[in-house]
């Protein structure tokens, strides 16, 4: 497998607004595209950054992933993602190695990208996630 | 100013062995680089993925920002460094509304990138820096 590059970074944030408001004072940024996601509990606004995005998460429940991060660690980078040309493959090579994996089978994510997380106890502390963009 | 991409994530980590261990056992992934930076408090192992760079960062003193980041946060995304085109113009713009910059000119940083940091407080948690590659 290789890594293409860095697709997005997800940044757990106590309130979207604010942070749209800071990304607009600090860059004169506004978010390309802001959406709700059930099924993760967040809401999200995108900022693209070259050929890699920000996405900045906001709990919409406290037991959630990135409520629970929040709770936790504080405001900060919840997870990396990082592009690859084949999903699938990449996901069979890690469980071949005894890697373990959040999804041991790629499953959809945001944009029609295809993604798989790896457990955190495998990468020493930062959640990565591996993502397929559409053709 | 306008961010042209992620230069590179720095990620505080407890033991850079394990960490470049675990980017080969992962990625099949060797580190471009090792250096200590003395200036910084900290041992970093390179890890090119497309336009954008892994930082392991070592702590090598407790009391310095990684040491201090380890303790309080645990492992994880330290930083964010946006490349622009101008790094000395991006730091007069953001001083001009206002903004709290932890450098208020640009310094030197590691690969002879002229680098700033934005004082954490405008950023809402995760700390960024611009960076100006040499041309």
């Amino acid at each position: 497998m290789k890594l293409l590059r860095v697709n997005h970074l997800g940044i757990a944030s106590p309130a979207l607004a604010e942070a749209m408001d800071r990304m607009d004072r600090l860059f004169g940024m506004a978010a390309d595209h802001v959406e709700e996601v059930p099924d993760q509990r967040v809401r999200t606004a995108f900022f693209p950054v070259g050929p890699s995005t920000l996405e900045f998460l906001e709990s919409t429940d406290p037991e959630g992933p990135v409520g629970k991060f929040l709770e936790k660690k504080g405001p900060g980078i919840h997870h990396i993602a990082f592009e690859v040309d084949d999903v699938d493959a990449a996901v069979q090579e890690l469980l071949a190695k005894g890697v373990r994996m959040i999804d041991k089978a790629p499953r959809a994510g945001a944009h029609g990208c295809r993604i798989a997380f790896i457990h955190p106890a495998e990468t020493g502390g930062v959640l990565m996630e591996l993502c397929q963009s559409p053709h």
